[in-house]
């Protein structure tokens, strides 16, 4: 049970309807890394800046989390900025500073080397390779992405979605890459050239899951209070491949499972700012809210026909 | 098991990425009669000019539609014009002619005043009162309403959610009425009003129904050819509505056994234009999606929590 990461590590400013946070920890290896540890050890690869907040690798410590893949860098840590409007499904950016994210070129300290799932943060597609390159035989090779590297950097990004066993992705960006707009058809397209599992994130509507042929549909879990999205998506993969990793199957049962633990995670994320609501999600709250979202979403079988009034004209 | 339906009934001129029809049939009260005629009487009350074609009104007297409430009037028949993009979740109205529905004031016969189950379409509210005032006792009323209405009509619309049991409205249009961006803070608003159930649409994502304090959740149907999504609220409607017809109760299982019925007729709606797509709703295709849609939905119980490796740090 060791689930590599590779993804930023960011000091985030997000100002919402809902209030402001100055500074504070974010980045796709942090959501990932703090939802994923409540399954399994993660190993992290990444890289801070001096300026980085001992507070922000002290609590991933505390998790266990392996950080002999950290690299600690002079200069400033990745910073982003941006605001949310109510429709929290869209961010504004509000400034972008890479830093010492910049020149980052992840490398994997060898006893990393073995682990067993591999997540792939949405950082260049070139870099992504690195990773799968210096990894052996991992169970499963999970890829996110965004718009950027579908617009800008589309060949090696079709070459990694070859190489992995899942690809988790915007509504928005199956899209864009596919060329199909109704996302059963662009899944489709995406499991043609390799991948087994594709995950679809629609925001606030929650995510449809394909495995082979078949479909599990995932409403998000519903909560009374929306107050910052950012991490919602890393939160939900850091759910997703962190319970897989601690299954000795990857079965359709296990991946259903494993969107359920994701869509909870995610619903802890947004509900408060940075890591703060993320870090509420224990293995009591979770299993609350997977027994709820269960409730929620269950549908009875259909009622014997022979009980309805139905008529058959017009077919 | 007598349903009465008021709402527009129309010829439509629809274009989308997936083709056209030209002068075809359309309007609330069509969908939501071709809808609910598989569970239930269905009792028309609305206005079409002197072209309206016979085969329209052929067509839902074959599905036992009793048209004693149609009124015929000289001139011609609403019509509508629009068109959409890939996304289908918002129409384009190119062109609208209220013709003989501008002067529409619904007239209920005498052996209407009985219906069990009264739907109002989305038309002026002053004239939803106007039906509210002519019928009896029934069992459940159940409102639809729009922007238009919202915006200009606040206070009628109000009076009539107050009166209705169950309101029906798109996403957007909860937001708006409400002043509330989360939809389960929206939704105890109107409930607050009156009405015990709630139905929130979000077009292909889905539905959110709210009964007392329960939510559930249904994701659309998911199909690979959407070509015109059209009417898909109002078959939704009439699957609703006519589904809890044929039920004796009005309890938490019945409605959301109601929504999912719902649900799927508004998939087949959306498989073609006009009532194409839904003509092909029967007890048998109806039951399959059923089925479909409880096994695409289905999450099991959460795994005993000692089967996982879970840390409750950071609470």
């Amino acid at each position: 049970m060791t689930c590599l990461v590779v993804g930023s590590i960011a000091i985030d400013t997000v100002e919402t309807p809902f209030g402001r946070a100055e500074e504070a920890l974010g980045g796709t290896a942090v959501y990932f890394s703090v939802a994923a540890s409540l399954f399994t050890q993660v190993l992290l690869v990444g890289v801070v800046g001096d300026d980085f907040p001992a507070e922000g690798t002290a609590m991933l410590e505390r998790r266990g989390v392996d950080m002999a893949g950290l690299q600690r860098r002079s200069g400033r840590t990745f910073r982003w900025s941006g605001e949310y409007d109510y429709d929290m499904n869209v961010a504004h950016t509000l400034d972008t500073q890479l830093n010492v994210f910049e020149t980052f070129h992840p490398a994997i300290p060898d006893h990393y080397r073995d682990a067993e799932f591999v997540f792939l943060g949405n950082i260049d597609p070139a870099l992504q390779l690195e990773v799968l390159e210096q990894v052996r035989q991992p169970r499963l090779t999970v890829l996110d992405t965004m718009n950027f590297w579908i617009n800008g950097e589309r060949d090696n990004l079709t070459r990694v979605i070859e190489r992995v066993d899942a690809v988790l992705i915007n509504e928005g960006e199956i899209r864009d890459y596919s060329g199909q707009y109704n996302v059963l058809v662009a899944a489709r397209e995406i499991q043609k050239l390799g991948p087994r599992f594709v995950v679809v994130k629609r925001g606030e509507y929650g995510s449809i899951l394909f495995v082979d042929d078949e479909v599990f549909l995932a409403p998000a879990y519903p909560t009374f209070e929306v107050r910052d999205t950012t991490g919602a998506g890393d939160s939900f993969a850091g759910g997703f491949v962190g319970y897989l990793d601690s299954r000795s199957s990857i079965e359709l049962l296990d991946v259903r499972a494993a969107v359920v633990h994701g869509t909870v995670l995610a619903s802890f994320t947004v509900e408060d700012f940075s890591v703060g609501g993320l870090l509420k999600a224990t293995a009591e709250t979770l299993e609350h809210r997977h027994r709820r979202l269960a409730t929620m979403t269950h549908i009875e079988s259909p009622l014997p026909l022979k009980d309805m009034h139905l008529v058959s004209e017009g077919v």
